[in-house]
């Protein structure tokens, strides 16, 4: 929103605490972008969005990574009848955990994505085509070296932070120890160094019912004018489950029926609550993200092994890391458990790094890390109120392109 | 093996414990069976297998009832170069668990199953084609009922024991409420009086991704010649999945590449040793299972709901039985956690009872109950040998069609 003049009556239904309505930017680089496994993108573009006003000594900028289905749009409204916020809407925001009163936020569409920035939708300039499966595998460290490209654009010698949940915190930890001079705190929230067989088990099962549904076509679906739809729902559904607690799925469906009765018993009428909220959100996700991109962050996720170059030993591996960390983890959480952090932090601590963890009570799994959960709110916003206090100077309207905060929640 | 003598140089290779070679039966019901939904088969085939002998009182038989994907085929060898025993073999066989020595032990397919008795792969004999997706729905009940036939045309009044694992348990569960009086113990493992929501939503996944297999033509695949595989082999990998524990798949197969190398990072190249195991699970179970009967048994796992009918009271469901009842569960099992079965060990309590209960420390997961681990096996030993001391006469061969077991354990 470049003019917030022309929406006068739009700030009355944007809550407080809301980043406003916010609008994505592109950033081209133009130079060929060379990927970790030796090939070669001509050119790269990064959609991005940014809350809160860069200070006057750019010290106050946090980045936000992703995790496997997210994209730039962490908060605030598209549009003044947008009816969903960004995804992180519940901690980034004035007066919120990452408070755009105090920080600049940038989030960006992860290379290989596909909700703006080049990935396998995208057109090869070479052969004027989509990319498809033809597109570069990626490692966490290419996500890196983009982002690192985009702070460099965007002239932010050292992040204030850099912040992210599950494959997110990934992209933190890798900061850490590519860039170590470019970031004062990496905040790692439902993470972990690597993954467990389960977990790669979990994303090869997805990958299979992607992979072998016969709209995929071998990743040449756009060619064929299909898209592997049961696929990805299966996908889908798979992460849902693995999101989610058993308990909180308990709580939140039971074994309450959604249509038909054991009474009548007539099977086709037969489906529970927690079916038809599975297939609505396989349904949903099919039509709105693309198999490719699926295939490419699953495949790095399962690849990401914090330590491998540093022969195993992840104090190696921290030893480079100039920043302070806050590790954070959820006791339901059994796709990445605290167990999974806890490793992490004894590898802090043998490094001899900064490190504060939390292990939170939180009963809603995985998603915990998405979801409004009080405990988790109050540590991650104390720790960031710190950080604040480590920005020289205030934040300034003059650095900030978007000025729209100041209205909207004033 | 109805000739042992015809086997001289096999009983070498049949280790100590093994129930033998063993040869399925086929019993036949000729009068219509009406299916608690109301449909009715013109007539059932019940695949069956025994071990050990049959007293001459007929006190000493064990009903063992099965789970998802197995079989009837629960001990023993179906000949000398078979390279896999029964699926419950650690535990049924002379001196075992379910010692055979002082048990006859029978063991079928469930109606509805793929490995011979009477379901979707069977002929209607009112159409000469097969049944295929027009089976009727089963419930638990269906299977209590058509063991109940079998055991009659067995002339066996009273079942020392039923048992069964998983789905098997709630079988046996429901034997000791419909047919109080014709079992003394009810041996319930790993199982639960109900499924829970995450239980459901990873049936549901299974199912989703069958019936989405183009080649499932809503069930009608053999009349396309086609075969779900690929919907199968997902199912399956799912399965696999939630059946092991974190650990156990952490500690089998860790990050190990079955091909490939990081160094080298050709993507096409490399995969994960859980990757190519899971594959392999997948493709085998795709090419022996039946989709349809996979649809039906998940159905009946995810409808049974013991205490339903009993206004949502397990101990008022539990008021009639009148057996002694073996509940036990494993630590790492999550897919029927230990807290579905203390819920059990509380109802049957509330409802006096006897109950002995059993929190096994295994790393197995589910798969535990068919795994050999020490403390179960003594657990379910000692309780199956204070079973057997109530049987009041001597193992009969007269009463053994196959006196095979003589042979083979001497």
């Amino acid at each position: 929103m470049s003019e917030p003049n022309t929406y006068p009556a739009t700030s009355m239904l944007i809550a407080p605490g809301s980043a406003g309505i916010v609008e994505p930017k592109k950033a081209h680089f133009g130079q060929p972008f060379t990927v970790s496994c030796g090939r070669i993108l001509p050119s790269i573009d990064i959609v991005y969005e940014t809350y809160g006003q860069l200070n006057a000594d750019k010290s106050n900028a946090v980045l936000i990574c992703h995790a496997l289905s997210g994209d730039h749009h962490a908060a605030g409204l598209h549009s003044a009848d947008d009816k969903k916020p960004g995804w992180w809407d519940n901690y980034i925001g004035p007066g919120k955990a990452i408070d755009t009163n105090h920080f600049y936020v940038v989030s960006l569409n992860n290379l290989g994505g596909c909700a703006g920035s080049t990935g396998p939708s995208s057109i090869n300039p070479e052969t004027g085509k989509q990319w498809g499966p033809d597109f570069p595998t990626l490692r966490v460290r290419d996500w890196v070296e983009s982002q690192r490209m985009l702070a460099d654009k965007l002239q932010i010698a050292q992040w204030a932070a850099v912040i992210g949940g599950s494959l997110g915190g990934m992209q933190a930890m890798r900061w850490a120890l590519e860039y170590p001079d470019r970031l004062r705190h990496c905040v790692v929230i439902a993470s972990a160094m690597k993954l467990s067989a389960q977990n790669i088990a979990f994303n090869k099962t997805s990958r299979t019912a992607i992979s072998s549904d016969p709209d995929f076509h071998g990743g040449r679906y756009h060619e064929h004018n299909t898209l592997p739809k049961r696929g990805l729902a299966i996908a889908r559904m798979i992460g849902h489950i693995t999101y989610l607690s058993d308990n909180v799925m308990g709580e939140k469906f039971g074994r309450d029926l959604r249509s038909g009765s054991f009474e009548r018993g007539i099977e086709s009428e037969l489906e529970f609550q927690v079916e038809s909220y599975l297939r609505h959100q396989g349904d949903v996700f099919s039509e709105s993200f693309d198999a490719n991109t699926y295939m490419l962050m699953t495949r790095a996720l399962d690849f990401f092994d914090l330590a491998r170059e540093y022969g195993d030993d992840p104090v190696k591996a921290f030893a480079a890391a100039k920043c302070r960390f806050l590790v954070v983890s959820f006791t339901s959480d059994w796709r990445f458990a605290p167990e999974r952090s806890r490793e992490l932090v004894q590898a802090l601590i043998g490094a001899e790094k900064s490190v504060s963890y939390a292990e939170i009570d939180a009963p809603q799994g995985h998603d915990s890390f998405l979801l409004p959960v009080e405990r988790y709110n109050q540590v991650f916003s104390a720790y960031m109120q710190y950080a604040a206090k480590e920005c020289v100077s205030q934040p300034d309207d003059q650095h900030q392109p978007q000025a729209n905060t100041e209205v909207h929640h004033a």
